[in-house]
């Protein structure tokens, strides 16, 4: 007791405290107090990414699964510059995520050395940004920033740790703080009233409404009055597959997302934001939300979102059951691979208690109906848009879930934003098995260059959407980093393949290439 | 004449009639119409990387070599995130770079759809921010930022563009608006008068000082005064080798800086900051001025910096010759690579008129001295310490002067932030050769770690700082992008497939393996 302790050392133990056990790390000088107090505390595991999107894309594939805050330790601003794109996405998905960035010594800020910038700014565009000037600062603003990670319904919050501050003896452990909880809905009998009305209503569910409490309930809801139930588009975390209840989700093509909800005259959502498009297009609208349609609150995503549809079940739907998705796997297709026929494959072998980790974009419009009845699986999606969170999100929610199988389906223009996420899974020993989805293009530019009617170019010729010259082969690549890997052409193959990765411990990469889309 | 144009088109027609030849782009939906207009526009050539730090390290190299503006094309806020890094570098370098980053469309933003963030937060840390609000501003705020990167000594700037201000016709083509000069300075009567004190000067190079004009003329006030001659510790491009002058740089570890600057009474600043340590350490000094020293500034970077040399050196020089190197090349040394031979294979072997990006950190240490006599080159290294700057910017540099051998000597850790950038070398058939220093180390960390004196961790047993479980295979990954690769272990080795990469077009890289310093 009375022992001296630095500011880094405060920073672990009020880390430990709080349970955190993994630090995914990209580490520089200003953090080696930190390094060094990881290195020596058994407590918590210091997971290496060799680039700052490998480490913060595993921190919120980490934070699904654990449902803890996925910590991570960067280098000034450039490494959280380096880590901001699966940030957004990690923000985009509710994650609890924690970076420690380290900084200049406070009294070496004023040379404006080489790595000196704006760490606050591109900080605060994520969430909340704590500094500590002082070492006794260090273990207080920690626990606010796990506590401010985990403020329902979660998010990213940053603190800065200035290499003074890491090192300097001072430091004090500060016991965790208690995150704001999701708040009471008083919406439950509006909602009611509306849902009896006799008119269309679609409920679109989104947030820890994806989860299976809040899926059977909105399924009895549903069964009971007839309303129509729709998924946000880009779910952080959806528990789905046989004996859960299957909902479809709103499309990303504004077309197809009209047509789902096309007649509704109620709106309600729950957890999710009212729909608008991805993107806006010249001459259509971008609010999703039907020009006839009144729309409803039940839960913000900050809410007792779960609570919430619950009450309503139990209002509107006391003796109802929800409709649970049978047991069902399509056969075993055959031939060269196609759009249609790899998910198939997946389908087909999906292994109990899967990880599915989705961002197969273009290739990937069959997998949700091919896996639907498969055996109960969680599946992550890219929830801001920020391309190339598979591999990262995979690995970490590897660490997070280790008895399991996790399952990457990743289309090829995305997975090289952060292709070296495959060296962690390596290093770690996951059990992740890499698909991607090869069509030698960025397929989704093609669509979109169609979709926003921009000039007279062939998308097919559009040489900046044109991933084939040269092909990239990936499991090249992938054994460059120590991950074992094939090649698949036709849907034998990659059933082949896959059985094999999936019966080998530790990750495993399959090239399969498909034909593009467009 | 009087045909309507989208603000993509006069975006396009802007860029181009300012001579803008070269787009470094990773686009995405928002930025659709300025991609068909740069597909149909023969003026200007897109250059695709497959990661956005790839696209900004290479929009720096091109810029580095051709002395004007290097024009990145990014998505959103995560594409300007994912960039981040390497603008860093580009900042540091007082590169003229200009950022077109896609925005949503202005009604759209209200959505806070997925992708949605605040660019301008994370633009503004690196200079100059405009945002078209209309078709009709884009000409012009193309103009503005094209001007504000080429503003002495250059930076870079960002031009926002939301996507209806790019897609909707009245966009207006720009003339170029012209920069601000170098400042012309007041300071040589003075400088000149304390380089004839008699007492222990010393005149610190950087920026453009470290090209021909300016070394030479700051040799001969050192031959003319005795005063000594420093480089910055990192400059952006350096010209040296046989006939020109050799100046010694800064460096790195703040020990040998103080040893380099120890007795100087004067240290004089030309185009450089006063120098500083990179990095605190705990109870060192940061700053590198000397306590008995006086400091003088003859030029700040935004100065006309090569002017001041030569008019003081046509005050204190005025019959004097510079000193300049003598062609001298070490003789190929054998054996198994280590840290000295290496640089020494380097040294016997390098093409004339060579581009050398160094990214080497401790394994170049010795690159310098063998370098020094060979056949004139220049030399662009890591400005902002932001690592990951080695492979893009020499992409880069290749696009800017395809006539030139560029070599790329690459540390291994540093090499896995933006591995994706040999794909565009191979896309873009660029004359690189990546010789890729594989010690299987963060070996700076190592070395760090023991300057901090942070804990009793071993550094050779820190877990974060190993790269060798696994082993990262560089030669497979290279191509697995296409480019062709060898691995060396010997000196003999590196020679042979140095000597064969040189002789054969495009790119080549060449896995080196030495043992890491520590």
């Amino acid at each position: 007791m009375g022992e001296s302790m630095t500011g880094a050392q405060a920073l672990l133990a009020t880390l430990a405290g709080a349970g955190v056990e993994v630090v995914f790390a990209n580490p520089g000088t200003s953090e080696m107090h930190f390094v060094a107090a990881l290195e020596a505390d058994p407590r918590v595991r210091g997971v290496l990414g060799l680039a700052e999107g490998a480490v913060t894309g595993a921190a919120d594939g980490y934070a699904r699964m654990s449902g803890t805050p996925g910590v991570t330790l960067l280098h000034l601003g450039p490494g959280l510059g380096n880590g901001l794109a699966n940030l957004h996405n990690a923000r985009r998905a509710h994650s609890p995520v924690v970076n420690v960035v380290g900084d200049h010594a406070t009294y070496h800020k004023r040379f404006d050395a080489p790595l000196e910038s704006d760490i606050d700014a591109v900080a605060g565009t994520l969430g909340r940004v704590l500094r500590s000037e002082n070492p006794a600062d260090v273990g207080p603003d920690a626990a606010a920033a796990l506590a401010a990670a985990q403020d329902a319904p979660g998010g990213v919050a940053t603190l800065v740790l200035p290499a003074d501050a890491s090192w300097s003896d001072g430091g004090i452990p500060s016991a965790p703080v208690a995150p704001r909880a999701p708040a009471p809905v008083s919406t439950v009998d509006p909602i009611a009233h509306v849902l009896r009305s006799g008119e269309a209503v679609t409920l679109l569910l989104g947030g820890v409404a994806c989860r299976e409490r809040g899926l059977r309930a909105a399924s009895r809801i549903a069964e009971a009055t007839g309303a129509r139930l729709l998924l946000e588009t880009f779910p952080a975390r959806l528990e789905r597959g046989a004996g859960l209840p299957t909902v479809e989700r709103l499309g990303y093509v504004a077309e197809q997302a009209e047509q789902q909800l096309d007649g509704t005259r109620h709106l309600i959502v729950a957890g999710a934001k009212p729909p608008a498009t991805f993107f806006a297009y010249p001459g259509k609208r971008g609010n999703l939300v039907p020009e006839q349609a009144t729309l409803h609150t039940l839960a913000e995503p900050g809410d007792d979102v779960t609570g919430a549809l619950e009450e309503l079940a139990e209002l509107v739907a006391r003796d109802t059951e929800p409709a649970l998705a049978p047991a069902h796997r399509p056969d075993l297709p055959s031939g060269e691979l196609t759009v249609a026929n790899w998910a198939d494959v997946i389908g087909a072998l999906l292994p109990d208690d899967a990880i599915v980790v989705d961002e197969t974009n273009t290739s990937g419009l069959l997998v949700a109906a091919a896996t639907a009845g498969a055996p109960r699986h969680d599946v992550l999606s890219l929830t801001g848009g920020a391309i190339g969170q598979g591999i990262p999100v995979a690995t970490g929610a590897a660490v997070a879930a280790p008895e399991r199988p996790v399952i990457n389906l990743q289309a090829d223009g995305s997975a090289m934003y952060t292709i070296s996420a495959l060296w962690t899974q390596a290093r770690e020993g996951l059990n992740v098995t890499t698909v991607i989805l090869n069509n030698r293009a960025y397929a989704i530019l093609r669509m979109e260059l169609q979709r926003t009617g921009a000039g007279d170019v062939d998308p097919a010729k559009a040489g900046l959407f044109d991933l084939s010259t040269p092909d990239i082969d990936f499991a090249r690549i992938a054994e460059g980093m120590g991950v074992p890997a094939t090649t698949a052409t036709t849907a034998e193959e990659l059933a082949d393949r896959f059985r094999r990765a999936l019966a080998e411990p530790g990750p495993n990469l399959i090239d399969a290439r498909i034909p593009p889309l467009l």
